[in-house]
């Protein structure tokens, strides 16, 4: 999908086809920086963009870099060509922020894992997809699992198929077996049958807003894992950049949760076959079914172990600690 | 499907056309009866009956049941007919002892659920497929959704879809909605949210096999429920007839949970579809991808708040009520 203006890539971000936390604020930055370009109204495309969806911070955080960049320069020199190119400079940094942040999380969360998990041989869940899909670089949590396998210390990658848009079984599947890692798919609920056996040895995810108390958003089904997690005494950790944790979100209950459209659930979506549902998929379930369809849930500090970082990891899980981190690397400011 | 000879039968069962513990045991028993009644070797049958699937032990409770009928009849009368005629009217009376059991199972557990909920306005979650088309009556844990919807005090049946192959979303969803009950369907990963929500007030299952323990093995999915439930202390209930415990399985370590073909995983059936992977299905996931696919879980009694049979309930869930409520119903000796 090639997006030439800010609505359609407004379409491509609601839709999903880009997707993921660190990827929407990098797409968002560019956003911004297209509408610069092409002369369109920088403050109306930059709320369009930023309200496309309300879960992930990152993707406000990066419009308003652009935007911010875009108004200083415009406001310093006059010029809509610099106030663009200003635009896109700032799009570009955080793109490559972005990747050195995923670099920094792996490496970051490879030590946590080898304290946490002395001897290697990690048995790593995951949910949903958190690789280079989704990011400047490698990734969140993906990127942990991929500098595991990197240095040998990763005996399998259990990767939930994630429903209802399947991104486990679509994507992060493909990326393992692209970065040949030792993977093995399975349903969202067989998840609790692997814990019960014993065959988890860490839940890495990433998030797509951490709350200034430390509740993690993210992908819905992260929350029973932690649960699962917490139940079989298996450390579950969040691995996200700081530009996902949002100060101006003081806790769980005011993460405003995207509730996404019922065809999600009542029909699969199979791109590569014409029978069409009402949603464009194969119906799976009664004409006229109701459909509980959050696509996020919250995570409280509680039941996270720790929380990965560019800047390094917080454990246990406090709002003072996170404030600490946060001020240290001076990122929240730039929000 | 119209199965006119005992292999046919068993294909059915393990391609799960036929499926559901209650039902596996009618239909087992009507096959061992059909075997007799056109001439086959009954005890080959039987064996080949009951090992189409592993878990439910009523699949091998039915096949039992109508062989040795069949086999006294035969020891008895000398008499092929008449020992078919036996295998039949054994058959016979276990589909009409079901639905019996059934209806007393409604009463049970809709007595429970006043009990432990009063005030009535039940906001119920199940998992997988419990209701008429798995029994020869209206089911285990939907028929007590059934009764509560009947007497005014269900008011929301939360159905998990309940991968992989979402009986909940075809199946229970379908029964939900013929009998005029409110429901809502949801992907497996969201029950957490409901739950966190407060939205579920009992969940409300069936059972495969029941260990003398009173440990449960249900469709995956099951135990993480159980879990969740258990943290968020709402009442997680099983529902299931005398014939699903099984006294020769000591605890839930004993319970042979049978794995099923990666497949049912990495692709999504649609019959309407013609476009076909290599299990028939349309592909979601990378070719080559491993799949770990337990049909079921297991949950330890200590997570189950009842266990409610036609005989009665037994809450807390030990060793010794569940073998006392067996010995007074008589039902374990036709074992």
């Amino acid at each position: 999908m090639v997006c030439t203006d800010a609505s359609a890539l407004v379409e491509a971000i609601r839709s999903l086809a880009v997707r993921g936390a660190p990827l929407l604020g990098i797409a968002g930055a560019y956003g911004v920086a297209l509408a610069a370009a092409r002369g369109f109204d920088v403050t109306e495309a930059a709320a369009a963009l930023e309200g496309a969806r309300p879960t992930a911070v990152n993707l406000a955080v990066g419009v308003r870099r652009a935007q911010v960049a875009h108004q200083t320069a415009l406001g310093r020199t006059g010029d809509p060509t610099a106030a663009a190119a200003a635009a896109l400079a700032a799009a570009r940094a955080l793109h490559r922020q972005d990747a050195e942040a995923s670099a920094r999380m792996a490496v970051n969360g490879l030590a946590l894992l080898d304290e946490l998990l002395p001897g290697g041989g990690h048995r790593i869940l995951t949910h949903c997809n958190t690789g280079s899909l989704v990011s400047g670089g490698e990734g969140t949590a993906f990127a942990v699992a991929l500098a595991a396998h990197r240095v040998g210390r990763l005996r399998r990658l259990w990767v939930d198929e994630t429903r209802p848009l399947l991104q486990g079984a679509r994507l992060t599947a493909y990326e393992a077996a692209r970065n040949g890692m030792a993977y093995t798919l399975l349903t969202d609920n067989a998840a609790g049958s692997l814990f019960a056996a014993g065959e988890v040895d860490a839940v890495l995810i990433g998030a797509d807003r951490i709350a200034a108390d430390g509740s993690v958003a993210n992908k819905v089904g992260s929350y029973p894992l932690a649960v699962l997690a917490r139940y079989h005494h298996v450390p579950f950790i969040v691995v996200a950049p700081l530009t996902t944790v949002d100060p101006d979100t003081p806790d769980g209950a005011s993460i405003e949760v995207e509730q996404r459209p019922p065809f999600e659930v009542t029909e699969v979506t199979a791109p590569q076959v014409p029978v069409a549902g009402a949603g464009g998929g194969i119906p799976v379930a009664p004409l006229g079914t109701q459909a509980y369809n959050p696509a996020f849930d919250v995570t409280p500090p509680e039941l996270v172990t720790a929380i990965v970082t560019e800047e390094g990891a917080v454990s246990p899980v406090t709002a003072q600690a996170l404030a600490e981190l946060c001020a240290r690397s001076g990122q929240v400011t730039i929000n």
